[in-house]
């Protein structure tokens, strides 16, 4: 519903002038205004305080006055200057200067020759700012808000520029919109897999291994493993060959895929050595062209499906990092299909199965917690794309085609494609209802040419590849996080670092635990005995604190009787039974990753 | 038999003389005269021939005037010239008169005051060398010899200096001893891993992506992923806790733990960003360390078990590089047990326990193949070795009184600890003999100290924790060149990267076979199906060339009766029997890893 969108974002982008004219009002007219647009979830404002910054306490002030000034249900009100009138108007005003002259520069949207004559202004009571509008009519027809928290921003987002202070906000139209919103933040808190990852002992950090170089604890490794584990065997069954390529190589290797002068940025720095260029690894693909091309190929080998878990290494600014979802090295599980022009849709289709297949495990939905985007190149940006307009077409075509026929809930989005193709990104939504491109399937008519991807054909003739570059799980880190946000910590028991927790209910019945330990462990479940001084309750509450899938009890009865008290997390006391019988439910459950 | 090896060295050594006397025959005078030592299978001798270089043509010529020489019984004559006359003498040669300066410099052996005043020469036939000795007398007592290959090679071994003429030879006291090496050298080769890891298609280099750095192909990928799932398995039964930590960190990590001053010439450089120095990691213990300390720790913890499949990177030299054998970016099979210090013993007896089983998992026999080099450090060298007598002394008995204890076949070598503490060294022998460490199991005194490695004991007192520091399988790349060397690529069934081939006698029982192979995937046996067009015979050789375990022939008889005709590598035929058997048999095999 586009137009419902239009309308809250001219609400969050009218209570933004509001934010502003407040913080004015309190803070007088020294401040500095910048920018105050909207963003996904509401809008901030930044401005420049000198050498002040706000404190936490200035926010409910600021709401306070805001209340004040939309009551007085003041009108907003347009005015056009011409350049020279509107940069006297911003005398002082920096930032606005610096904006105006600019637009000048850019010219009119509507007159692509000329300089800019005239700029708009917006007036709120007191409070005039350069704007292009549009806003709501007058205060009254503003909805809810909220502001949200106090942060530092550079001016432009580069960091040469000095910082502002950014205040956060949202607007929605109804009370209850807000309410929900906010709630929806609260429990998105509590989610937050840095948190959880912190009371379940997942992953720590340290500040002597450095930023964005997530240690995962032997919980957090579990989890881990089993990943990996999972979808390595997966895509064997499918027909993939899993390999192991180093994680750096000579920087010539990049230079000829042309990673290098696209990716540059944000990968590591050269390692020199001796007469060696070496550089750490931001993709895996020529590393698997490489082994491609390590003998000759025909016909008969393709598509050849070479997988790997790859660790993969670019270098995140510190701002961006956030626990496991942006980190500094990363291991992705990837793949490179080499096929003949004629495999490809169906190389396509076979990855999305696969890709809906492991979501599906995962207990994620199509259509409820992902979609697809075809991810379109820019026949006019020549710069970030290889210039081959048919190809580009072409692939475009196949990658729609596939999506189609498969009736795929998806949406197209243009300029997001790959320098060497475009791709169909699978968009996961997290708690909060942001989403996130998580596993990616592209097409790539770009690299068989420059590596000279060939084959024999039944002619014995010369053909050139195509190549499919797909994930499957996407990045483990990333993965990871996704999901403990996703289960908030209780996992499915095939991934619970402990499956199962064994309680005595006192000193007696330790014998009959460790052994009901000992046969668990024994068939390969990951279980834990209990048996500290705590009493009964506080034990059962740890275990449940510790999202453990299974606590057994055993007392007299389950001692004699060679059985064990089952309580299960989200379903409470399943009541006794023989301990083969749990443990022939509990294999089957793991093993159908249930 | 130390005699014996003395002996052997004296008739390499004089060996080499007439190896240098020949050349001068054949060569003329304006050659230059390097060294010529003995080494560990023979000897060599470093010659600058100007621009030109020897020919493999050469060497047959070489060796018959060599043997012309050693007929005529020539006497190894010693005399003893002042230093300014051997330099009158050596005139022209100028890699002698560095050497008599240096010599001069360093003094005489006895008298460690004074300048040396004079050198000593050994005269053979016409040829004089400026040479300590001893020789034999004469060359009757020279055995037999073959010169085995021409080599470039540094003078002094530094790059700066020319590239000088390696011949190397070697020489035994009987024409059999010198057969018997020859054929040993002979199967060597064929058993070198970097030709069968190529007639395997089990790992291949690429020129772009650079020396010392191994592409894994699928085959070899299957080996290596037996054996890390081995491992780490294995590893967890034992109560290793098994993470993953970082490929990199930021150097003070590595200023903290001390291994940066240690071993700064064979690490990668340091990469700097923004305001940080990051490192790829030389070693694993640091990243585990910060790991334990990521929060406070108590005596119930200990021994807290650490493990990791730990990527790890060194620049070696390019000359050093060697297949898998040697490179420049491996993954170790790692380990640091914190225990207490009255917990060491036993814990250096379990990783002993788990080495000695992972040995025989692999068919490698203690005594045999392998023994224990206890590996003490220097009092004197405190340089090299962490000052702390005690610690040493005390840190040397545990570990020697572990071995005695244990009644295992060690040895012991001062000079070869790790900086931080002695170590047990597993030295293994490869097929032509050469020692090689694949395991350690290092005791650690000192990185507790430098880490504040404490835990919390009973009586809620603050305790230093020590450190054992061990690789089980060792290194992955290291363990497969061995193991491939070891079977000469015949490998165990559970490694063999093919485990069956189904070979129907003609196309009639393909269907049979087609369902021979889906039951054997979905087993998880790792099967192929041969229908090629080849004659029966080719597609049985080409299998039995793969080193395949099992070849199952289907005719009319086995689809009629669902069963398989067996062929088992190195046991031929079995004869036939139900398919059902079959995959009971060799299910049990792999699951016994037999």
């Amino acid at each position: 519903m586009p137009q419902k969108q239009n309308k809250l974002e001219i609400i969050r982008h009218s209570t933004s002038h509001i934010l502003a004219y407040a913080v004015k009002e309190l803070f007088g007219d020294k401040i500095k205004f910048a920018i105050g647009p909207t963003i996904e979830d509401g809008f901030y404002y930044d401005f420049d305080l000198g050498d002040k910054t706000f404190s936490a306490d200035d926010l409910p002030k600021i709401e306070k006055k805001m209340a004040e000034l939309i009551k007085k249900n003041l009108k907003f009100e347009k005015t056009e200057l011409k350049i020279e009138d509107a940069l006297k108007k911003m005398k002082g005003q920096s930032y606005k200067i610096e904006l105006i002259k600019e637009f000048q520069k850019a010219g009119d949207p509507g007159d692509k020759h000329g300089a800019r004559k005239k700029v708009s202004f917006y007036t709120v009571g007191d409070f005039e700012d350069l704007c292009r509008g549009p806003h709501v009519a007058s205060t009254k027809k503003l909805g809810d808000f909220k502001l949200m928290k106090i942060a530092g921003a550079y001016w432009r987002g580069d960091e040469k520029n000095k910082m502002l202070q950014r205040i956060y906000g949202t607007a929605y139209e109804t009370k209850q919109e807000l309410t929900d919103y906010l709630k929806l933040l609260e429990e998105a808190k509590k989610r937050d897999h840095r948190v959880i990852g912190k009371d379940l002992d997942l992953f720590v950090f340290s500040e002597l291994v450095g930023k964005g170089l997530p240690l995962f604890t032997e919980k957090g490794s579990i989890i881990r493993r089993e990943l990996e584990r999972f979808i390595v065997d997966e895509e064997i069954k499918r027909g993939y060959q899993h390999v192991y390529t180093p994680d750096l190589a000579k920087v010539d290797l990049y230079k000829k895929s042309g990673h290098y002068p696209y990716y540059k940025d944000s990968m590591y720095p050269v390692m020199k050595i001796d007469d060696e260029e070496l550089i750490l690894r931001p993709m895996t693909c020529p590393h698997h062209f490489e082994l491609y091309l390590s003998r000759p190929r025909t016909y008969k080998e393709l598509p050849l499906k070479i997988a790997e878990l790859a660790k993969q290494f670019r270098y995140e600014k510190s701002g961006e990092l956030s626990g496991l979802m942006r980190v500094r090295s990363f291991c992705l599980a990837d793949s490179h299909i080499v096929c003949r022009l004629d495999q490809a849709k169906e190389q396509i289709n076979e990855a999305l199965d696969l890709i809906e297949y492991v979501a599906s495990v995962m207990g994620i939905k199509k259509g409820e917690n992902f979609r697809y985007r075809l991810s379109l190149g820019d026949r006019k940006e020549e710069k970030k794309y290889y210039k081959d307009d048919k190809a580009w077409d072409n692939a475009e075509n196949i990658l729609r085609e596939v999506l189609k026929k498969r009736r795929a809930p998806f949406f197209e989005s243009e300029g997001e494609a790959a320098f060497y193709g475009p791709k169909i990104d699978i968009q996961i939504k997290n708690f909060a209802g942001k989403e996130d491109t998580a596993f990616t399937v592209q097409y790539d008519f770009v690299m068989p040419k420059r590596f000279e991807l060939n084959y024999i054909d039944e002619k014995g003739k010369k053909q050139e590849a195509v190549v499919i570059h797909r994930s499957s799980i996407g990045a483990i880190e990333r993965v990871m996080a996704f999901l403990i946000e996703y289960y908030a910590g209780a996992f499915p028991t095939w991934l619970s670092p402990v499956q199962v927790v064994i309680i005595p209910v006192s000193e007696k019945f330790n014998d009959w635990g460790e052994k009901v330990l000992s046969k668990l462990k024994s068939t390969g479940i990951r279980a834990e005995l209990d048996d500290s001084d705590e009493s009964l309750g506080k034990r059962i509450r740890n275990a449940e604190k510790q999202k453990t899938p299974y606590i057994l009890v055993v007392g007299e009865k389950e001692t004699v009787s060679k059985s064990v008290a089952v309580r299960k997390r989200g379903e409470g006391d399943l009541g006794a039974r023989k301990l083969e019988k749990f443990v022939e439910e509990i294999k089957k459950e793991i093993q159908e990753k249930k």
